[in-house]
């Protein structure tokens, strides 16, 4: 997800130069911080609902995915881990909330989708799954690049692996402290992904300060032996509202 | 495009230290810097191709996007721009060349798309075009996301821009001095990106040293009130090698 600087200035802050970079005063929002990791993980990620969840295996998982998939689902039952539910769009994880309505939002078109599951063939693009833990505030993405997420022949599109790394810090920082807007996002890339790896993503929450999050990324192989990238990112703390009742 | 630094190291590059950032000794790499922009161009952006070209107007493109895209294709006949043509993947733009021999490409799988091109129906994924000054050595991206690149709902996701940032990035820095690997890719977020909405991406090459290019962007509506994003990346130079005759 984005910062908009523009209309969170009209939430309260501002920028300290007009042109410069957006300047965060200590301002005591109380929006920011008001619920735990706990409640937002029970309301995120509810483990009954009628949306579909794209987070689920199909048939074109690796044994290597697959696997360690299973493992992450194991720890969901004794180690604190929770998966994270993966909706069409955030429309569906947020429903009953919305963005502050000093954001307005231009539409409701229905036709949207979440950017990292607009491809919907099995395996062509985005397979990915992530789990959270709420106590220590990380999180482990499974990810998986189909071949339409190219970029040079044969390999992922450093772009893919970008927006892969920005949804998984937005849904950590939101799960770990009402982080809703990208500030700023830096990667450094180390080695090409080959098109049907096993990509794992170790985040970690290092962090929260000044209504800001501070979170960061190693995406590499299983065996750790490979460094994909190197990812850090630090998003802006902003409560969803309760929709008024119908 | 992504930077292979384990693999840029088998063609004679190291790492300083193991685990630490890649660091480029000032090598005489003959491959680098072999082409003027000029000739890339004339090979990247071939004026005649059988392949299709997926940067060109179609039903939904909104008014602003076309009478934008219709001022730069004047400029193509007298100003010294070119139109960087879009194809299904690298492959095609790549035809006839090949990656690095030392650069293994694990799969020749067909079915393999550009990432920015992996959603087919107008409108609903990536539009855009980008033209290129190979004097200037600059670009400029007019990039429309639809409802299938969102995050929050009725915005762009912020990766989505990432990714277009770095495509563009990639072309530019090819285009400009065979640019073929990010090494780095930075972005701060300044405003949400309304769906549909026409963004235009000012991309400049700040300088080429040591095999490496810089290059910056400014990702703004049309008329510079609001901007979207800045960023900034480094490439890392390397010549594409000839394709053995079959």
């Amino acid at each position: 997800m984005i910062r908009r600087c523009f209309q969170v200035a009209r939430l309260g802050l501002h920028r300290a130069l007009p042109g410069a970079p957006c300047v965060l005063p200590r301002l005591n929002l109380t929006s920011a911080s008001g619920s735990s990791a706990d409640s937002l993980v029970s309301r995120f990620c509810p483990e009954k609902t009628d949306f579909q969840d794209y987070a689920l295996p199909n048939a074109s998982w690796s044994p290597d995915m697959l696997s360690l998939y299973q493992d992450f689902m194991e720890k969901t039952k004794a180690s604190g881990w929770v998966k994270v539910p993966s909706f069409k769009s955030n429309r569906e994880h947020i429903h009953g909330l919305k963005l502050p309505s000093s954001l307005a939002v231009p539409s409701d078109k229905s036709n949207g989708r979440l950017f990292t599951r607009c491809i919907q063939v099995e395996g062509q693009g985005y397979e990915y799954v992530i789990f959270f833990h709420p106590a220590k505030k990380k999180s482990v993405c499974l990810f998986q690049p189909g071949p339409y997420l190219e970029g040079p022949p044969g390999f992922a599109h450093g772009g893919s692996l970008a927006a892969m790394v920005d949804e998984t810090f937005a849904k950590t920082a939101y799960l770990a402290g009402e982080g809703l807007f990208t500030f700023s996002l830096n990667i450094r890339f180390k080695n090409l992904i080959p098109v049907g790896s096993l990509v794992v993503l170790n985040v970690d929450v290092e962090k929260i300060e000044d209504q800001k999050i501070y979170i960061s990324c190693i995406a590499q192989t299983r065996d750790q032996e490979t460094v994909y990238a190197k990812s850090s990112a630090v998003f802006l703390q902003l409560q969803l509202e309760e929709e008024s009742p119908q």
